[in-house]
């Protein structure tokens, strides 16, 4: 490894508050990007753990609605054998749902695009009933 | 960040259709990639939102079967609160398998192979009952 | 791509055994890594299949243990279906588990340190009941 140069471009910024569910964010990311590399890959991560990034289907947005319903039917409120809930009932929850989905994504830049399939998008999941603008950290490796 | 140079060899691939399921594309995908440097990371990415990457166990059959039994456990079909159902009764559920299990896996590279453990295998998991051939990326970066 | 140098320093490690369930091990993976680069990326891979790696809440210890009660619940044992059975109850819930959380992790590093959020820590996730010590492969990237 060399300690002389590096191939990774990083930054962080803030999203604003989301209500609880699953928003598109890929164009909002794009712009606080500004610039891709022609060739690289873009790292995402969310530094928090009551939200998640995934990737999935950008066009109807009955998907996103039925993404909240399913998780809710996967991970209910109120499991009675649940230990830290003095945060509220959608916190321990939202835990078990960051992990599910994940705190990062990882998208192949290509031709300075990020090179993501037709229906793809990129989403923010905002586990909790209400919570503050997210941060996240870009890193772009060329 | 240089820009005049990258450490990131790229390609895009098409696998064939595969049923419904899990499927071991270890060798397949080792194939693709025809040699590897002595020391990085594989990056593969899959370009679609009703399938998806993950490593697990390589040997036993039953598992790739009892994979697809348990993720239909999770999320099944026919869920009487879902609004995205006009691709059929698999695709909302295909969606939500996608995003349970991830559209990218990372794995090391050490001494030019795939350093997985003795009991990894690369699957892909596809989640519709009728698919085309899936596009993916693979990165590797040094 | 460059096949002269690399940006990358690997190495692997193994974990002490571990009791199942979710056990925070920031701390004895930074010991691990010693020093880290100014700007980079730390990737983080778990070489097994019933066991993965997540990034979650880092205070209350009874985060620790709904992790277990939650995911034992989603993913219970003896589900009457199941057909890879000879290895244990534990086993096969113990490789849905691990494609659930996944198998590896990536952390922004900045100013030398993983760029963590305040409540967020690593966590081993120990799927099966008894295990060995758990392989490990870390890879820094800059």
């Amino acid at each position: 490894m060399s300690n002389l140069t590096s191939m990774i471009t990083q930054f962080e910024f803030q999203l604003p508050p989301f209500p609880r569910g699953y928003h598109l964010i890929t164009r909002r990311v794009l712009t606080e990007l500004k610039s891709l590399p022609p060739t690289g890959i873009l790292h995402l991560f969310i530094k928090h753990t009551s939200a998640g990034l995934t990737i999935n289907e950008n066009a109807d947005p009955d998907v996103l609605t039925d993404f909240e319903s399913i998780f809710n039917h996967l991970v209910p409120e109120h499991l009675p054998f649940l230990k830290h809930t003095m945060e509220g009932p959608d916190d321990m929850p939202a835990h078990i749902k960051a992990s599910l989905v994940g705190s990062s994504v990882q998208i192949p830049i290509t031709n300075g695009r990020l090179n993501l399939g037709t229906w793809q998008g990129l989403y923010l999941c905002e586990f909790r009933n209400r919570a503050r603008g997210r941060h996240l950290i870009a890193s772009i490796y060329t």
